[in-house]
């Protein structure tokens, strides 16, 4: 209960304000690269994280990723995904449709998406390095899931929160996701106000001072 | 005549399934990065290739690609261009209107375009790394035309089979493009089937078991 | 009044054919890289500039680029800022909401923008290297405005005349912008005349041929 109504209230944020929150609070999370891989709708839910690798034998084994699918049972699921081989896809239109059958919000990866068309005309969300037409078959491997593994740079775990949208992908630890969305909607209700009041007129330079801004500072204490 | 069937036959494939059936027979063809330039429909033809390189002197040329385009007598053709110099362009408007008048299919391109609006307000496809506005003239020169050239690390000779669309750009040399093709629709079918499969409730892991794909090695054999 | 119609004459032009005058004329200008950050129109104006470098300690200043939008009096102008960091943010929404309200043309980034949305839903142009949500805020400051700077290695100095659609973002000392124009619109016409006799069926290699196209010196000398 208490996790759909921080999930709601993280939906209503942009990637821009929770990353200042994490700024304020002086934690990673904000990536640069994972975009957008068609022009799909904003994603927050939870990680489900999976950990790639390049395949190293020849011996056919279970599919990339489906074991996680599989297994979701819960409506609020981000697929993360890390450790594939630049220009190779860890993700296609049959993984799309089993995902989007199973409620999954969206897949993030480290790396390239194949089949985009698919994933877009399912309305499923993709974000990611970008998007090539090379098979992950006989390339890369499955190695874990629900572990702590690394995107561009940040430390992801499993349940972590994510979100997605144009600007790109931001994730956090679920341990701060309270204070980051409390300041995070404080960040807003700021920007907000700061935004009208250029429009009214007042001084950009008076408006966007840090004195200004820094004042979050003092109202969080 | 068998030709134009195979052309067909190709077209109502994608990159995804032709890069699949390249794997199974071992070939290499799938390139990573040469993606539509503007939103353009797929193309599907076989390749008239032109080498570039840089300039060396300061000697007024005949113009690069101009030649190819003028002796092309087919309505299969794509131009397929290798050689030339990041961030300058290869391709601009004045060309994309000598090539559509010559039923020119389209153009894939290891460098760049300019004059990128010249080509989408006629329709014509242009596939590349990307967008610029720097004229190739005093810099690039056209060396031969052709002739079996290296395109994003897949050798392409001329009359080999090229598709591509929003995954990317893919080829095939002409000697193995019924394989390709018989493969290519045999790996549709039976991706349709998954997604069909996984759409009507069936366990994505059991669909998208290796053994399960490999099966098409067993039918191919 | 001169200015005016120059700019005027500067907007009927593209960056392909201003890039092409800049050729001729041996000068530099031209940049790759710099492209629209949502589908945004064409900007033509006079530079601002604003020169940014990494934050070397934690006393919180003015904010970056505020000051110089605070100070613009007159409808001609676009930003152009350089010194960012890769992957940080030089552009938000609320200066993007600034400028506007000071008839800012658009701003130039050899860097990142972030809340790009918010430009977009104000029809605000921004062009740079790409998109991101981390803010500038304690990473980023302001050294230096209305000064010479690197953008994608060509120096831009206050005024200059900027130009930027979808193929880039090409720089026109003011000194040169004159000459830019009247060869310009010599090589547009030109390029108009070599579109047509293409699309009436002249062979483009006789179209195209570089006597055909250095005759623009001889017109021009």
């Amino acid at each position: 209960m208490i996790n759909k109504s921080l999930l709601d209230r993280l939906a209503a944020l942009d990637t821009n304000t929770v990353s200042d929150a994490l700024d304020f609070l002086g934690l990673p999370g904000a990536t640069v690269g994972l975009r957008p891989l068609w022009n799909c709708p904003k994603i927050v839910g939870r990680a489900s994280t999976v950990l790639l690798a390049p395949k190293s034998d020849n011996v056919p084994t279970v599919h990339l990723i489906t074991p996680v699918v599989e297994q979701i049972d819960s409506d609020d699921r981000v697929l993360v995904i890390a450790g594939g081989i630049e220009g190779i896809s860890c993700w296609g239109d049959i993984l799309a449709n089993a995902a989007a059958s199973k409620k999954v919000r969206g897949t993030v990866i480290d790396g390239f998406s194949r089949d985009i068309d698919g994933s877009e005309s399912i309305g499923y969300p993709v974000y990611g390095r970008g998007v090539t037409m090379i098979s992950a078959r006989n390339r890369v491997v499955q190695i874990d899931a629900a572990v702590t593994i690394n995107v561009a740079g940040v430390d992801v775990s499993e349940n972590d929160y994510v979100i997605a949208d144009t600007c790109g992908t931001v994730f956090v630890p679920s341990a701060y996701i309270e204070k980051v969305v409390d300041l995070g909607e404080r960040i807003a209700r700021r920007q907000d106000g700061m935004v009208e009041a250029v429009r009214s007129g007042r001084s950009v330079a008076e408006v966007m001072h840090d004195t200004q801004f820094e004042a979050i500072h003092v109202e969080h204490a």
